[in-house]
């Protein structure tokens, strides 16, 4: 079959107010114009595969540029788009929240994912299919330091975990869970003393860290 | 873009001689005509979507109807495909060696997964991604039940597991595990009589289950 309509959508996450939360962005053409979606769009001759149209496109609508982004799945079909049949390669990326804020795009509206409201196309199930693998992963491995900002602390980290895995964690099995999966540097003479208690130290991914994921064997 | 090459492939896998292997095929076209690759092919207007593609694709290539199917990941790009920018949808099959040769067509090869030799496209880079796919998550799940045949003893299941994580399981701890997981069913009478030993019980993947994995949460 030839013509068939090749896109790439982006699930972009990230924490705020404690809540894991997805961009949507007011659709600027038809079909459904003006109403928000999922940053996306066509593949382009140019794009050297789906991931790099994927960073492309988000760079675009978002200007938000190199994020964590990991592929999700493939939803095809002719009925998901208007248009006729479509194929979409959908990406999940994970940024902090100051990274969103920073890159102060105007149209950006972050919506609770446990909240979501009409969506067109077939994008509730995307971001759906998005949610499910980012918090099964969650409790096996680094993926949730990637919504944690360029420097943490671990208390912010925990609070990371928690928000994705539904549900408080014993503080001390969680360092130590932490620390078994050696995926965190200090950033010496660096604390955080915003909040009541003692400043806390400060951490980061490990560089080698920041596209790959590091794994838990036995889970949080 | 217009006319992106859009595509399925299918690794279809199985274990033989107590080795995970996987089916290829003789092309029947240009480009590599007569070289062995992958089950795969275009996705027709008729499709309901690329997994519909992929079962029609593997049916047709192969005779096999209706085996466990799951979406791989998608590659893509201008350059996998000599024909042009191309993308291909992938998904893996398991299957027990028998409907393999049910199926009885003539030009199936089955080739060692750990011993490939040159394969066309970025066929390897997908066989690749299929077997890691597999064996990380045989650990956690009854996956590989859908290699051992409509019915099968426990031995014969332990041995693909182990062929699939390339180590020796404590018979009792894999049997502790398998019972845990919740996802067979002894077939009352049928036992299985061939090999040096007593009569094996045989058992069976719950119907329920036949579509839908069961997932271990500690890992085997």
């Amino acid at each position: 079959m030839n013509n068939v309509i090749c896109t790439v959508d982006v699930v972009l996450l990230t924490i705020k107010d404690e809540r894991l939360s997805v961009a949507l962005l007011k659709r600027e053409r038809e079909p459904y114009r003006g109403v928000a979606a999922l940053p996306g769009g066509f593949i382009h001759a140019e794009d050297n595969d789906a991931r790099d149209a994927a960073l492309r496109v988000l760079n675009e609508k978002t200007r938000i540029e190199a994020p964590y982004l990991e592929q999700l799945a493939t939803f095809s079909g002719p009925a998901r788009d208007p248009r006729g049949w479509s194929i979409s390669v959908t990406y999940y990326a994970l940024v902090s929240f100051d990274v969103i804020e920073r890159a102060g795009h105007p149209d950006i509206k972050l919506a609770n994912v446990d909240q979501l409201t009409n969506l067109p196309f077939d994008h509730r199930g995307i971001i759906e299919t998005a949610v499910a693998r980012l918090r099964s992963k969650s409790q096996y491995s680094s993926l949730p330091c990637y919504l944690a900002g360029e420097a943490f602390t671990l208390p912010h980290l925990q609070r990371i975990y928690e928000a994705l895995m539904g549900e408080p964690l014993n503080k001390v099995s969680f360092r130590r869970k932490i620390k078994e999966m050696a995926m965190l540097e200090i950033l010496e003479g660096q604390f955080d003393s915003a909040g009541a208690h003692r400043p806390a130290q400060l951490h980061r991914l490990k560089p080698e860290l920041r596209e790959r994921l590091t794994l838990l064997e036995r889970g949080l």
